[in-house]
């Protein structure tokens, strides 16, 4: 059973938003056994969206279609789809006293504009949106189901339950599976070379893909096949396998992201953890503490962008700055101590580089930066790393590779 | 001039990656008049490729792949088009080299499956990659050009001025214009009804749409023509008949995000910002630092996500905690003056609130937040919001209203 999803929105299109409902829909229906085929963005024009439709029915068995429900003149999606499915939109009763209650409990008046925001094509199946106005809908064609769900994403991610729902009704769906092992400390084409004979040996059902990115290689191995315990089993079996050849490089299974693995570990054994980051601007801390559960064990971070900070708040030594630089492995150490005794905890990372752009010296060019981590036994680490990319990506391999090196002293100290 | 966009990758069709690719791809083309008007994402299969390229080349001018040209064996993109275009792989002796000194760089031996990297399509026009190791192509077809680069965006990023100078040279391009106005404090509908008459008379190269997210709406005008001037005046011949309409809800011009507007500002002022979050967990420091430019004025940031620290290291005073609780004004008000002494800087932003998905009471549910911003001459501003959403969007949107409020107060001080 294969899906294709269609993005309604200009805003995609010039780049002003970047496609996330597009990856959130992926996830969800893989869980549920749904392949998505394929994913088209286009504008918020009638034809294009006929089109696009019209292709996507003659491939796939369903289809997804996000955005343009609004109640503006640029949203028209709604109205183009009852033309489609040859329908009429009509006032639906439910869908009003909803939308009537939304504004109600905003202190808000219902106007005219709102008010359209219940008029729905009369053939669909309506799914309720309980944090917005614009319903969702369901339709029906040559007995494939036709979704079409608002763009804003909080309110998309809500409704997603009810289109599974319907999906799992509908049709008689497969199960997928994804494994994904992080990798790090060796480039792709060199592990490519090293787990060649067992990647050749893999079972048709079976695929293998390479993901490098912020110095760290996932490998993804994904199953697809009718019956779950044939795939689980099939791939633990190759797992296994490959785990000799990778036994070197294998950082963990991904849990999401390094970020959650280090929370939920803290968890497991009751430690706590704190951050002081220089050139990382509080993305250490801001990556901890998406995870719900990370206000057990984090106890929060010094962000110390200015060198007075360094020293008056976590005590780095003025000698140290003046001799070896903010930039340097003795003023990471310094910080790291320096948050661990202040915030009094049994771990904690330090970061300092140079992010960029400006900032740079022939000494340390930009993209220099000290990660430093310890607990509180006086065990370290401490890395240097170069990521002479821009600011972003230098913040985003920096916190990696920062949470990377706790999760390895981390691992050392548990064993 | 209109362009599509294929990004191939397993990765993006299962959703472990976000399509960043295509967004900052639309924003680069756009910069230059090349509309692009879908986007199609497919996996690492040669029929899909085959099929997407008919399909893009039959209604599009120009077309742009990006994925699936790494060593390993998942990525087939460059045999598939090499056949597409009907010509063979040969190894380029330029692109050979670059490879060999890319390893030798980095004290690796270059090996069989590194230097297949070098056989590159013999009729395709080569583009250099400066951070990798797969080349980029462009073919031509029946007078169209299609580019194909690589997925990694950091490598891709690099490229693009090769494309665009290519762009320049084949196609005669016109011009497109967005401006983006930031308004807040009042719903889509509502602000939709007070600016209809004016939206009705908008000149038809002109688009309005509108973009609400994070207590934002975008609202923004694109253009589109051949003379840049006249799209110029015309563009700002409306924005000056929209601003009477919504001078009560307008913030500014989108320069991208708040943060870097914020940090414009402060630049411009030589004034300093310290900020002191539990809630938003150093989501603010990030969105600052993320903004080159941020170290002239940013000082650093308290994360206290525990009470121990509003108290030792902010000075939140333990009966404040006691008698209102650490959600509360006073609070949000104490962490905020904390930090501004601690740091001794002009501004400071503090938030303090409950992220869900647990710790909420009747009293104060989870998505209750408190903000405080306030500058060193004993001026204030505090806000109670209330986001029952999730983790990632309720910090998300803490984040953007922080920075919205202090620019309130700073619009008021440099009044």
């Amino acid at each position: 059973m294969n899906l294709e999803i269609i993005n309604i929105g200009d805003e995609l299109l010039i780049g002003q938003v970047v496609n996330t409902n597009a990856s959130f829909l992926a996830q969800e229906l893989n869980k549920v056994g749904v392949v998505v085929s394929k994913v088209t963005t286009i504008g918020d024009k009638a034809q294009d969206i006929e089109t696009a439709l019209d292709l996507a029915l003659s491939n796939a068995d369903s289809v997804l279609i996000t955005g343009g429900l609004g109640p503006t003149k640029d949203d028209i999606t709604k109205q183009v789809l009852a033309n489609y499915f040859d329908t009429t939109l009509i006032e639906d009763n439910k869908t009003l006293e909803k939308i009537r209650h939304y504004f109600e409990q905003r202190n808000l008046p219902l106007t005219q504009t709102n008010r359209k925001q219940a008029l729905l094509p009369q053939n669909a199946d309506i799914i309720e949106n309980n944090y917005g106005t614009a319903a969702a809908m369901c339709f029906k064609k040559d007995n494939k189901l036709v979704f079409s769900l608002p763009g804003v994403p909080f309110e998309m991610k809500e409704m997603m339950p009810e289109v599974i729902k319907r999906l799992q009704n509908h049709y008689k769906l497969s199960f997928i599976e994804h494994k994904t092992l992080l990798v790090s400390g060796i480039g792709e084409s060199f592990l490519s070379d090293i787990i060649e004979q067992w990647e050749d040996s893999l079972p048709n059902f079976i695929r293998l893909a390479y993901l490098p990115n912020a110095g760290i290689i996932r490998l993804r191995l994904s199953a697809y096949g009718n019956d779950k315990n044939l795939i689980t089993s099939a791939l633990n079996e190759q797992i296994n396998k490959l785990m000799p050849l990778i036994k070197d490089y294998f950082l963990s299974f991904e849990q999401s992201n390094p970020s959650q693995t280090l929370v939920q570990i803290l968890n497991k054994i009751g430690k706590t953890l704190a951050t002081a980051e220089s050139c990382t601007g509080g993305n250490i801390a801001h990556q901890i503490t998406l995870n719900a559960g990370a206000s057990s064990v984090y106890q929060g971070s010094v962000v110390a962008y200015s060198n007075d900070i360094k020293q008056c708040v976590l005590g780095v030594k003025p000698e140290t700055l003046s001799q070896f630089g903010a930039v340097s492995e003795q003023t990471a150490k310094e910080m790291v101590r320096g948050v661990m005794s202040l915030l009094q905890t049994d771990y904690a990372i330090a970061t300092t580089g140079i992010a960029g752009p400006t900032g740079g010296t022939s000494d340390k060019p930009v993209g220099t930066v000290w990660i430093c981590v310890c607990d509180n036994k006086g065990n370290d680490r401490v890395a240097k790393c170069f990521f002479p990319t821009n600011r972003a990506n230098f913040i985003d391999r920096t916190t990696t590779e920062a949470l990377l090196l706790l999760l390895n002293l981390l691992q050392q100290d548990t064993k």
